[in-house]
């Protein structure tokens, strides 16, 4: 198991009595530094003649970590340890998003036009025009974020209500990056039917589904499905989030190392919801050479264990990942930490691209294998090369509301991918930055207009 | 048909270009008055030597009676008409309610605590200790109002989407009057069992549920069940709101004329979700003789096409509402505009007690038999007495959701109508003033108090 380094993951404040001596804080900021932990903010609250109030910000690389850390401060006997907190868990207390009125109920006759009696006549100019729906209420930006808690993160099957966090924070970023309303809705069942029918059963609310977290192979049938069954565009965000931002890197990536798409080999590890997701796309994109391996080694023709998606991409040759990876000129892996060797990367053709995104911890640490490969790209935000769905989902709904699309095509993630790459202009384009940065306020919008010029030309715009 | 005052419901605002002189905006205003619209307020936005531009807001009885407003203005030569809107169409533009993230996501660190990686553990943590989810997320402060459109305010079915806009009104109630989060879930299905199931698929992400217009009698059924099958209190406030403030109003009326709830003679017109549940929350206060009347008349045991909960009050006697009405000490009508006559309010009992709720037009007009009746209340806010839901259910589900209730029992109820009538003091008690308004701030906190007590005698708390 790869040591992970500090990160804000493992966040603690804590309020210390300090003091008023010169000297007194650096002895802190030694005993933290010593047990390798890495100071944030630190800030005074209060100081009189004899002491200083301060709140000092240290990230672990672990819960135990953290116990130290305070352990060490602690033995600091002139130093006195008010209070600490778990700051990722003091920020989710009472959840991360809340429901506001985007109009003041501060007279009679507010309440008057906003809910009875007035509101009856909207009711009514929506009955008699159902498309007002759209201008009337919240529908137009309001997306639903669905999960089943069945693949939360990397961690597995946790059921509806352990996922809600994840779906509070990704409503964060829909309104962060984009301005969209999202909310979640974390549903108690695993029923593929009975989750098509809920979805189906809420849709009147919202412009746009955003599915999330549901494990494969089911997550397939239930995106198809809904796609088809409801005139809302539908979007699995594990799947066609995933493909789209891979696709932008590896297009830039492509251009450092001047292979064509058509020519490469491209060897995909995790043959889930984003593997299968990302090797369509890439074919969609031109890909003629793409071989997913699963737990079980390379998707071959000979194996009798492989399910419909699977089976879409089996080979003819069969082996280990080891074995796929010879000669290839691209990994991509949504699979699980620390699988890739150095080895296997060397065992790679020349100016290998190495996309390891199993999160947090990647497939292969990037410092293994800095001068094996080409371009090395991960999930994390503290390496080059953030592969992170942020870059897409919000401006694919942006873009999709704005035109009132019935649905997503491929057309449209291909257009996404394309305008996600290209904000990297060629002059900036080096191995360490294929992508642009999560907080680059030109993504959602040149995502955005790409995903609505190619929502009208698929016919898909209603406006 | 009776003839509706201006209100907000049709409120215009009209933009005005004025010559700057003595007497010009006195035209204007006699104008309005002349033809019966009543002037809000009157805001001066611009003024030049030559001319004041104005914005005017004037509410109207009707869309006939707002054209008339426009071009009686139009008429005045010197003025110019720039622009005018509805205000209440303008207010409900894009919707009226948004999600918002609680934390700002401003550094990278952020997101890595209310985003993946750090998630991650506080989903790990709810699902070790699924109570968690209480603490944890936005489930303990976030009820879902869930309709079908089946029943939308008295207008009947209109389905889904034209609900949406009085389930959006009620959430921003519900943040107004008690800080409650509240999601609207307009369901495209009128099936029972459907509607069950979808209820019961989305509810992990909510402490509460409030149904809201759905049509009797499946809101019975529906109401019913979910309160056996979910651990998360349901409460319909067409049945369990209406009847709260109807029984607070009541017991004061009952004060002032000096009669025991169980001695009168309670009429109640509208079988539907109210009127049964009415009933049924005045029986467990005490009632002895209540009958319940519908379109055809009294409910009685000789009636052949009455179901469940109709059959639960049917009586000996067989009539017209104007039979039932003969010595009846109590009206409470739930049921459509003007059905009740002066005459049938005269054949009343001594002191009669009328309360005439259909909305937005009463049974009888509270002008008709200002000298036959000892009080009477209305659903309207331009008349003394208003039985509105919004004194129930922001306290009820405040009360509910702070003590993590897994239902809402009937002392909930009752304690919930004791507690809004208790805010009226002995000596402010009088015909005029038998229930607080609706913006009395101390409604929802005394209502959420008394609900709380209620839960934990009841041994429905769970915190």
């Amino acid at each position: 198991m790869v040591n992970l380094t500090p990160n804000p993951s493992f966040s603690l404040s804590i309020r210390l009595e300090v003091p008023n001596q010169a000297g007194m804080l650096a002895r802190v900021t030694n005993a933290i530094a010593q047990c390798g932990g890495n100071l944030g903010d630190i800030k005074l609250l209060e100081q009189t003649r004899k002491v200083s109030l301060r709140e000092v910000t240290v990230d672990a690389s672990s819960s135990e970590h953290a116990d130290e850390i305070i352990s060490a401060i602690k033995e600091i006997r002139e130093v006195n340890v008010l209070e600490f907190y778990d700051r990722t868990f003091a920020l989710h207390q009472g959840g991360k998003i809340s429901v506001q009125s985007r109009i003041a109920l501060t007279r009679q006759s507010d309440l008057a036009m906003a809910y009875t009696p007035g509101v009856g006549r909207v009711c009514r100019a929506i009955a008699e025009d159902p498309a007002k729906v759209f201008s009337l209420t919240v529908k137009s930006n309001m997306v639903a974020i669905v999960s089943d808690g069945s693949a939360v993160l990397g961690l597995g099957n946790l059921g509806a209500e352990a996922a809600l966090p994840v779906m509070e924070g990704k409503a964060m970023l829909f309104k962060e990056f984009a301005g969209i309303d999202a909310f979640p809705l974390c549903l108690d069942t695993q029923d593929t039917e009975e989750i098509i029918k809920t979805v189906k059963h809420i849709a009147p609310v919202f412009g746009g589904v955003n599915l999330e977290d549901i494990s494969a192979p089911r997550c397939f049938e239930i995106e198809r499905r809904l796609s088809e069954e409801i005139d809302i565009p539908v979007f699995h965000d594990d799947q066609n989030g995933t493909a789209i931002v891979t696709f932008a890197a590896l297009r830039n990536a492509l251009i450092l190392v001047k292979k064509a798409l058509q020519e490469v080999k491209i060897v995909i590890n995790g043959a889930g919801a984003a593997g299968v997701a990302i090797a369509r796309l890439l074919q969609q994109a031109g890909a003629q050479t793409i071989w997913l391996c699963d737990r079980k080694g390379i998707l071959s023709t000979q194996r009798q264990d492989l399910n419909p998606q699977k089976q879409e991409f089996a080979t003819e040759t069969s082996g280990t990942l080891a074995d796929a990876l010879k000669g290839a000129d691209i990994f991509i892996g949504v699979s699980a930490p620390g699988v890739v060797t150095p080895t296997m990367v060397r065992s790679m053709a020349t100016d290998p691209i190495v996309m390891a995104m199993s999160n947090p911890i990647p497939e292969i640490q990037p410092e293994l294998v800095k001068n094996d490969v080409a371009v090395i790209a991960t999930g994390r935000s503290d390496y080059a090369n953030q592969i992170n769905n942020v870059l897409a989902f919000p401006g694919v709904f942006r873009g999709a509301l704005d035109c009132r699309a019935s649905a997503i095509t491929t057309n449209m993630c291909l257009e996404a991918a394309n305008a996600i790459a290209n904000l990297i202009q060629p002059e900036e384009l080096n191995p360490e930055h294929i992508i642009p940065s999560v907080f680059d306020p030109r993504v959602a919008p040149a995502v955005a207009a790409a995903v609505q010029t190619a929502a009208r030309k698929d016919g898909v715009a209603r406006i």
